[in-house]
């Protein structure tokens, strides 16, 4: 659990009475060592919720459960449940005479699940540590026991990673910091979003409406992994997000390939046909305009970048990958620019499920990262162009017979509330002030990386509240996040 | 029933005592017409029996409810159960002094299925008949009951049209003939296979096993559908066939879109571009070579193929379909050519399973149908060298760490037994004399098709047994074969 003093406290006391660096840090460590147990037990619970954005009833015995846990380390909770989307949970402690607020943000929903994929059930988080090429399960410790945890254990859920674990770190922060004696001198605030992984449909709406109560100098965003090395990294910016299906039809049901076969078309080889249209072999969209506005690095940024220890090789071998996009270019350049991936496809059947006919349909789901000054809106636009131009009749709605039968090629296109991207400059002001602080609490300069492949809604922000917007990633960087068996490694809580 | 009567009834006659066509032929529908329900009963009691060529307890409790059947409608039986696949039944019925001998042919398993899309379950064979865009279910018939049944009803199950409606059909004519006392005066065996669907792997072995018992002047095959129009007809070959299953493999686990988009490859997309080069919009194979070694259609071909009646319109529109490949070329003509078709894709999850993620593989199920003179050992070497060119490194086995490290794209390939092609010519004296019985039978030229679009297992047959074969089908076109809700139009049984 080193890194969460190594992440967090520097943060921290970016906010508090000025305290001697060394004294504190052993403080911080003695106390941290003695709740090791509870912290990881009070993050299997709150991991023990599933927490999907769609189900209303789950993520709302989360946000109940998240004010609870906020409520319990002395923080005055409120839930912002202004309609039928997931509720945001707040949480304030204010300094008297301070005069600056910092907010620090993280969110509690995660990703769906197919449950059956998993080594563990997903939202019943076990501790297991690696021995040889296996998993040997562990026992969560009693929260009252003293006893050390393996740093190098993990514990297995949905959430446990992506974002539950920064929620609990953070809130042990507080607690370590406050048995040192410690004082904040400016307010702190929490925000908690229950939407994030769903696109964060409504989070501008919630700004929009709690303006007052979130109005601060600077927010901090807990999110994300950290670098590859396992090192502390500060996130100037994230890619923005957007997601979109498509369903390419075939015959109202589906034919024999022997008697139909070429004759009726193949909505599968229909729809290859298009994905194959979209990118190129190193991953450049080939949409027409796709990069118009598309802000590229700076020389600071690449510098940044460059500075940035080489992970690729190791990466490349642990994921058995024999190339990389684009030459095998390294990963911390490549994430500066757009991305199309495709995250499903969906047709007929394979292996001993397949049977010999045309299918009626043909799905492939797909996300795009963008990069700024990107628009989504304007990146729709490209893309159902593109779409129509490879021969579709695009509908947004599932289309009717006699749609069908006056149009050769029916593409239904079904899109995802996405955002844009967001970048601050790396000498902004509140840039150079979280790096001074996280470097003299290192002893050594920080990794920074200009932009995040992930996405956080951080444009929103920036747009409805103005402020600078900083990155300070908890979790492992191989945490399995969205997908199974997410984990997060107990070192870097 | 009617069709029953014109299509087997003239095949029968062939081998029986002269007999007058019109009393014989009203002496025939009495007796179906008092013995429908229990044609139907046996039909649907028969289709019960779940009969997966893969699944071993199931297809041989099939082999033994058919050997039972023969019993019942006075046929000596055999089963061929010589091995780990799926046994052939057979049965014969001598008749003294006769000098010829007619095998019939059908198989008893069928295609797998996925049951949770079906209306009814696959293996409950239920009899509905259409009220307006609705089904309405219907009783199935008591043995005895001697009601007259709706010739537009249809029973519903896996296999109650292919092939099973077949064999009920064969020895319900051969009790009908019996019952107006025309006896035959050439011998006659019946053959069952086993492991039609899933690609005949041991049908040679099983020929050649039993090639003394087998012996025969021609075999009449009962497989397929009649004409679209719902005429009958006579069928002189059938396409062959051959399936593949392509695997590509992306990260050894699932990776976060936005962390690692744009830098690990994604099989999705690789796969994608691919099947895209396999074929051009219009269904013509891009593959080097692969028609070299088809035959064209001849002269003669080609006319019985333009006095086929015009069915692509209604059937387009019954379909939903815009338009159909090759600029809505006739099925008839398109079916003698070869056909690629992608059957099913799959990678990660579409819709609202679907997660931000690069998938850890992509999958295709191809089937590829063969025209004469194309050898499916020549068409594997032909893919091959094409799934090579593309980039690939190609395995038939799951890939090793070190292979997938070695290689910048691994597919891995598997392939499913397949068969050729098989045409008899429209002016051979067995395509003659059956064209000749039913013609005489109809009072009209039968509709002649030079080859079917689905497959049979014919080019085994004529190599091993070197007789000529003819396709006498009995199913409704619109069974659904191969797919959800098959079901048999009563009036073709």
């Amino acid at each position: 659990m080193l890194q969460f003093v190594s992440h967090l406290l520097p943060l921290l006391l970016l906010t508090s009475a000025p305290a001697s660096g060394a004294p504190l840090r052993d403080a911080v460590r003695s106390w941290r060592q003695a709740h090791e147990p509870a912290i990881v037990r009070e993050l299997a619970d709150f991991a023990a919720l599933p927490n999907l954005a769609s189900d209303s009833t789950g993520i709302r015995r989360n946000a109940a459960a998240l004010a609870a846990l906020l409520e319990r380390h002395g923080i005055r909770p409120a839930i912002f449940d202004d309609g039928p989307w997931p509720p945001a949970v707040f949480g304030e402690l204010r300094s008297p005479g301070a005069r600056r607020t910092l907010v620090f943000y993280a969110h509690y929903d995660g990703q769906p699940v197919t449950a059956s994929e998993w080594a563990t059930p997903p939202w019943e988080p076990t501790l297991r540590v690696r021995e040889g090429e296996a998993w040997r399960s562990l026992a969560l410790p009693a929260a009252g026991n003293r006893a050390r945890l393996d740093p190098e254990a993990r514990l297995f859920g949905r959430a446990a990673a992506d974002d539950k674990s920064s929620i609990v770190a953070m809130l042990s922060a507080l607690d370590a910091l406050r048995a040192a004696g410690v004082r904040p001198t400016v307010n702190l605030a929490f925000f908690f979003e229950g939407e994030e992984e769903a696109g964060s449909a409504h989070v501008r709406e919630i700004l929009r409406r709690h303006r007052a109560a979130l109005a601060a100098d600077a927010w901090l965003f807990c999110d994300g992994p950290v670098h590859a090395s396992r090192q502390p990294q500060l996130v100037l910016g994230a890619r923005g997000v957007m997601g979109l299906e498509l369903t390419a039809f075939g015959p109202a049901r589906a034919l024999h390939s022997g008697h139909y076969g070429n004759w009726a078309p193949n909505p599968a080889l229909a729809l290859a046909r298009t994905l194959a249209t979209l990118r190129d072999e190193d991953g450049r969209i080939l949409v027409d305009g796709f990069y118009d506005d598309v802000r590229p690095p700076g020389e600071a940024d690449r510098a940044a970048i460059a500075a940035l220890p080489d992970v690729d090789r190791a990466l490349r071998e642990e994921l058995l990958l024999g190339a990389t996009e684009a030459g095998n270019a390294p990963v911390a350049g490549r994430v500066m620019l757009p991305a199309l991936n495709v995250r499903g496809l969906q047709s007929g059947a394979v292996g001993a499920q397949a049977a010999n006919a045309i299918p009626t349909e043909a799905r492939a789901s797909i996300d795009v990262r963008l990069v700024p000054d990107q628009a989504p809106g304007r990146v729709r636009e490209l893309i159902e162009a593109h779409l129509t131009k490879q021969g579709w009749f695009v509908t947004h709605d599932s289309p009717t017979a006699a749609t069908r039968l006056a149009h050769p090629r029916v593409l239904k296109v079904e899109w995802e509330g996405g955002y844009a991207a967001y970048r601050l400059p790396l000498d902004a002001p509140a840039a150079r002030a979280v790096r001074g602080a996280i470097d003299e609490m290192l002893g050594h300069p920080v990794l920074v990386m200009p932009m995040l492949g992930g996405s956080l809604p951080l444009a929103s922000f920036a747009d409805e509240l103005g402020v600078p917007l900083v990155t300070v990633p908890i979790a492992n960087h191989d945490d399995a996040q969205h997908a199974r068996d997410e984990n997060l490694r107990l070192q870097n809580l």
